[in-house]
């Protein structure tokens, strides 16, 4: 089959490879439509030092598995992990304590161990997979996993409506948290150096500043959604005593913290990565979160090296490939 | 009158200083005994870049003040803040909020902008004063300061009582961090390098390791009480994804984060700082929480220069400095 293929910091698109094959409990899953993210350019650049098929933000159409499940269209949660397939007594001490997010043993599609879905077709364990309602389209339903990912963040705070929150950072992630968070919250602004970015948060009618705009110390809660070290500058600069910097974004390298500011000022730093599925997708349903504007670029599979070259620009939004185009 | 005085990294013992003169809504409290924690040896080194008497651990008794107050024997709360001076139209952003901890304009004994306790006087607001009961010693009070400082790990994180924790640091604040936690969680322990410290925890019925004998990924809350990159290090490898690190120390300087790591692992970095002065009286005086056993050293406050050093020296506990000794 066709596939784009990443290793030593490269990427190519391949037509000798293999068809993945299920293992037991697994679906074997057309892909019709995959989006680039911030990760994916991360894999190029050594993180995760992954080799193999990228892409594990997706929508197919299951083709082999259980009978229930041939023929339904589907996203797919990204971590495959030891409880899929283990029984209780051989499973990880996460997944023994019902923490399998973070199984110690976990494969994570196109990022860990395990081939992803910038593919023709792809493979992932039954209990991953949700069913995409009929009105949701291929091009709203390849947003599942990020805004997923965005709306962990709601999990994990506990927010009570009272916040201030900034958003550093108005790439593809930062949008989708931006938009996640708008209507929950006192106060959300975005904040980025990228014109176009911060045009597209202004578009969907949310708050935008420059970085020098942002007041020191303003906000309840900021989440850092850019992945550079000046973006993390921003975040605590812009973080009051006692509030709370989530972290969405991997970094290339180990950065330098004021660890004593974190200290005095009491700051949670919260790091944030996969989240739910059934939420996002009934977000996206009931039409509470626009995302169709974020996509900038379609490319074919066979295209995928120009697509992840277009990715990586200023300004770029969501970047689709399609087997099909 | 007589002082320990910090300016330019050096600490010197002056007899030369002004007595201090208590403003409205001060007290002046003449100083029975005071002890040297981390953050005073951190002022050495150029912490806060503080000039100054240093010294916000101390029990003494008000000489001048509110008649209520007057022969009074008391701790202080370390953080002057601006709701105890200024109207509620003139306080800072952080105290018209409720959270005077923070105030952004606060003054802290011994720390920030005002003299401390390593004197023959000190003056402090009355609102930070609390009054030691008599059946607790003073040198059992001087250690209301960093133990309330330790059971704000219990305000701020609201364990549920199965947590397995890691003190990381059996020094000063280590051990009474430990002590803190180890009737309030099912698993504690202590690590650290000093054979000494560690002996200290064991005498207190609490398990200890090397650093080298500690799990990666074993503990769900670690308290990093060192203030040194590689107990930074040791608290990182050994929390587990999805659990929290407190980080009570300061440090020197910035320190190389993975912040990939703590997205990946979904970690909660928590900054702890001052805590609540009657709970620690009320540990001490009900004698959940020994402290006496701590105590290495008595230092008159003339010989404050070799207090500092010893206070300075690896295995050394809590050590004293007493204007009357």
């Amino acid at each position: 089959m066709i596939g784009a293929w990443v290793a030593g910091g490269s990427i190519a698109v391949r037509d000798d490879l293999e068809n993945p094959r299920p293992r037991e409990g697994d679906a074997l899953i057309r892909v019709h439509v995959a989006g680039i993210c911030g990760t994916d350019l991360g894999l190029l650049r050594g993180y995760a030092s992954f080799e193999g098929i990228p892409g594990h933000e997706f929508v197919g159409t299951v083709e082999e598995g259980p009978s229930s499940w041939v023929g339904a269209r589907v996203v797919c949660e990204i971590n495959v992990t030891c409880d899929s397939y283990e029984a209780a007594e051989a499973r990880c001490p996460q997944c023994s304590a019902g923490r399998s997010a973070h199984c110690t043993r976990r494969e994570v599609l196109g990022i860990r161990g395990r081939d992803g879905a910038f593919a023709e077709w792809v493979t992932a364990p039954i209990r991953n997979l949700h069913r995409v309602p009929d009105d949701v389209s291929d091009e709203t339903a390849v947003f599942v996993e990020p805004l997923a990912a965005a709306l962990r963040i709601q999990e994990q705070l506990g927010l009570d409506g009272r916040e201030r929150v900034l958003v550093v950072g108005p790439g593809r992630l930062g949008q989708l948290v931006a938009r996640s968070l708008v209507a929950k919250v006192s106060c959300l602004e975005v904040t980025g150096r990228s014109d176009g970015a911060r045009a597209r948060s202004k578009a969907a009618g949310i708050a935008t500043r420059n970085f020098d705009e942002v007041r020191g110390g303003a906000y309840d809660v900021v989440v850092e959604c850019t992945g550079h070290p000046d973006g993390f500058e921003v975040a605590r600069a812009s973080t009051r005593a006692g509030g709370t910097i989530v972290v969405k974004s991997t970094y290339n390298n180990v950065l330098p913290v004021d660890i004593s500011s974190l200290v005095v000022d009491e700051i949670h730093l919260v790091g944030s990565r996969c989240g739910p599925f059934p939420a996002a997708l009934a977000a996206l349903e009931e039409g509470r979160i626009q995302v169709l504007d974020l996509i900038t670029d379609r490319f074919a599979l066979s295209d995928a090296r120009a697509a992840f070259k277009r990715a990586g620009t200023s300004g770029a939004g969501k970047v689709l490939l399609s087997p099909t185009a």
